[in-house]
């Protein structure tokens, strides 16, 4: 008999090859040790409010507000909740007709965009048109509805650093075009190689292939390190001289723990750089640019409630009405989602009845993120057989294991990757979940995983410790003198 | 110059191809209305709260009480949410860990699927499995992310009735697939003639497309019609012999307006079949279906929360497993949308202290929508070459306009289809916002619009009367002795 058409062999072949490990083999082996009673440390994906992180107060009265607008005419909702929010949530609803129950545009709420496009403005210090900003649910929506309108068919390509997050090739392989990868430099606390980036570029135009956009992930994830605005001037005229699209995903911008490079947009590096050098008509040098940002990171980690949102920069009036078109489809992005939003690009001044709570809340979560960063990274890096590049940015740290050879046969004889193997066997050992680096991509033979840095900071020092014991452990079995994994 | 990759000509065809006319010219041409000052009545699209449905107390109590948890251990909650809510609160954080702010399991939250299988189950009849629940951000995201499961190429099929939601044909259209019409008949209230749909898979057949899925929307959209348990039976059948998976959209389950055919699900009168008849190995008979449902519409509305789930019957685990590898992709639907479709399947139970509110609140929007379908129309019917089915379902009214040739040959010469001229005029005239038939598929030379039966109970018979003077001078105007479009 024929197979049916939901059958594993009758299904698009571009949906059998994504492969996603952020919640892949470790990630289910660690759900099932927790069926079974097992205490798991979830650091496989970036959800700070899973592992104890609190929300902050203000947005989140301002959004139950909104739920339930008849609380505003209770004659005891100020026992309840501060004036400040009372008034925001008068904001937000006067910004919608029929509140967060009624589907908004599908790019969002005018007035929201406009509280983003004040952000953005504020922020790089050049104004942005609200008409150039959708809001989506969650920054990952925006980025597979953007790969998906560039991408034709498989002699697409997109430059996208390795290690990368695997959002990127998990949508690549979905939309059925090529991921072309340019390393980043270990060595060189994962910079940028220009040299690589030429080289997988000419590499797969002689197999074929128009390279079509570039990805730049700043902070890194996974691998934590934040851009310089010289970088950021180079790529960009790589991708003029190129022809790419720069796709600049920014979404743990306000997650810097280091003060030599602050964060830079791409957006603001182009403005720049337009003003500056571009001698001939006005269009002639313009990079086509989209950058990425989300209520999901920074001190807010508001992952569940899905709000993010895009901004284009150099785009013509045709493509947009396109991507609102295709935007249309699914009607809006969640409401809630975008007052989140709101909330986090307008936040509370000082003066604010609210203010103090609200900066002080956020203070504190950036420092602990900061101290966790330090704690996190000398813990590896008093590891035997481990190194580890400090985490300048983002909520990641992405040591480099040295595996003993005698651990990549036993590997191998258990079928699984080295680094899947080790991963594995610390899970077991201490609750631990953790991603192997193949899941992000890594030079061949050379193995690591990538954890948050989000457990709380009290804990911090017995999972370190813990993952020393295991560690140390781990290289003392499979010690072997006939070497190590490259570096 | 070489065009730029997201220059309008660089663009994935796909994109291009996709049409949308829910937010399509009428709907912009309204906003632009809107902006000028005039008032306009928005029924291009079922977003109920948008034209003053008030939510459900209850529900919204719970999700504002999510939102902000810090509120139940303040001693003064009581004062403005009831103990029922404060425990519904209770009973869903503890389903998260981290509450609202983290993410979920890409398919949902464990706890909340369970209540939709136990819904599932209630309502079937027999038992239904949390596993082959996914919950996501609104039923289309749910379409949307099979129809990309199973289009492998232009040359596989989808058999989508016409008239249609245009859901269907973009995500055809995004996804690269060949739409497969098969035409609903409109004399027959809109019943399905199995002929049609030979046809349309020989036809189809004969052009080298292999026929893949069959879309039903039941009750109708934008047609209302609701179908029987006998021809729901046939259509499983068709399925079973043409190899097709069925994709049962039945969002409207709770919006029937007449007793004669109470909703019943596919998946039911699958499973029955499947007692009764399967004589074979339990395999044999077996049709693949996956069946859609929302908290966006019913005596809910809502809407902008993103609510949503499918289920999927008669699946082969390996290929669950692809569909949730994809949804993970995008890591979780929002998870207060998750708990509104918890609320939805698990409503309060009478003795509960805030039942009597809820089930008042609920029975009033039903029963005002079921006097609303009805005056709609009779107000259509009412009207100069206008005629139209009782709207038996869902949220829609969906006439035929027989329009003078005369008008015909005005619309061309105005570069218009016919229906959306007429469209255009009626919103000039009347700020009425509806959609023309052509949006949704209508027979060559016949022509219809869809409006919503969603405005204010209270506002409708003026409504239907402003309808009224501008269709029968519209047919003044342009009356033709010569003849009218044809029925």
């Amino acid at each position: 008999m024929s197979p049916k058409p939901l059958d594993y062999e009758s299904l698009n072949e571009n949906v059998k090859k994504v492969a996603y490990a952020v919640r892949g083999e470790l990630y289910l082996r660690a759900s099932e040790l927790q069926k079974e009673g097992k205490k798991i440390i979830f650091t496989n994906v970036g959800n700070p409010h899973a592992l104890g992180q609190k929300p902050l107060t203000f947005p989140r009265q301002v959004v139950a507000l909104c739920q339930a607008p008849f609380l505003l005419d209770d004659p005891n909702v100020g026992l309840i909740f501060p004036a400040d929010a009372i008034a925001r949530a008068k904001h937000y609803l006067s910004m919608t007709s029929g509140g967060l129950g009624a589907y908004s545009d599908s790019r969002g709420l005018p007035g929201i965009r406009k509280e983003v496009a004040d952000f953005i403005g504020r922020r790089d210090g050049y104004p942005s048109d609200p008409e150039l900003i959708f809001l989506t649910d969650g920054a990952s929506k925006g980025v597979m509805q953007i790969l998906n309108t560039i991408i034709r068919n498989g002699n697409d390509g997109i430059l996208v650093p390795v290690p990368q997050y695997p959002l990127y090739s998990a949508a690549i392989s979905l939309y059925g075009g090529s991921l072309v990868p340019y390393f980043l430099e270990e060595e060189a606390n994962w910079g940028i190689d220009f040299n690589s980036i030429r080289q997988s570029v000419a590499a797969a135009r002689s197999k074929g292939i128009t390279v079509r956009a570039m990805v730049i992930i700043n902070p890194g994830n996974p691998t934590g390190q934040c851009l310089s605005e010289a970088n950021i001037r180079e790529l960009l005229k790589f991708c003029f001289h190129e022809n790419l699209v720069l796709l600049a995903d920014e979404v743990y911008q306000q997650n810097v723990y280091q003060d030599e490079r602050p964060f830079i947009s791409a957006r603001k590096v182009e403005i720049i750089a337009k003003i500056l050098f571009d001698m001939g008509p006005p269009i002639s040098k313009e990079v086509q640019l989209i950058s990425f940002h989300t209520v999901s990171k920074g001190y807010w980690g508001e992952c569940g409630q899905r709000g993010g949102y895009f901004e284009m920069t150099n785009l013509p009036p045709k493509t947009v009405d396109e991507i609102y078109k295709v935007a249309s489809i699914s009607l809006s992005p969640n409401v809630p989602g975008q007052i989140f939003l709101g909330l986090m690009v307008n936040p509370l001044k000082p003066g604010d009845i609210s203010y103090l709570k609200f900066a002080t809340e956020s203070k504190a979560i950036l420092e602990s993120l900061r101290k966790r960063a330090h704690i996190m990274t000398d813990g590896f890096n008093s590891c035997r057989n481990v190194v580890c590049n400090f985490t300048e940015g983002a909520m990641y740290s992405f040591p480099q294991i040295r595996l003993p050879l005698k651990a990549i046969e036993a590997a191998k004889k258990a079928g699984k990757a080295p680094d899947v193997f080790y991963c594995l066997k610390l899970l077991e050992a201490t609750g631990i979940s953790t991603v192997p680096g193949s899941g992000f991509g890594q030079k061949e033979g050379v193995f690591h995983l990538r954890t948050t840095i989000l457990p709380a900071e009290e804990e911090m020092p017995a999972i370190m410790a813990s993952f020393k014991k295991f560690n140390d452990a781990f290289m003392e079995q499979y010690e072997d003198y006939r070497g190590y994994s490259r570096m």
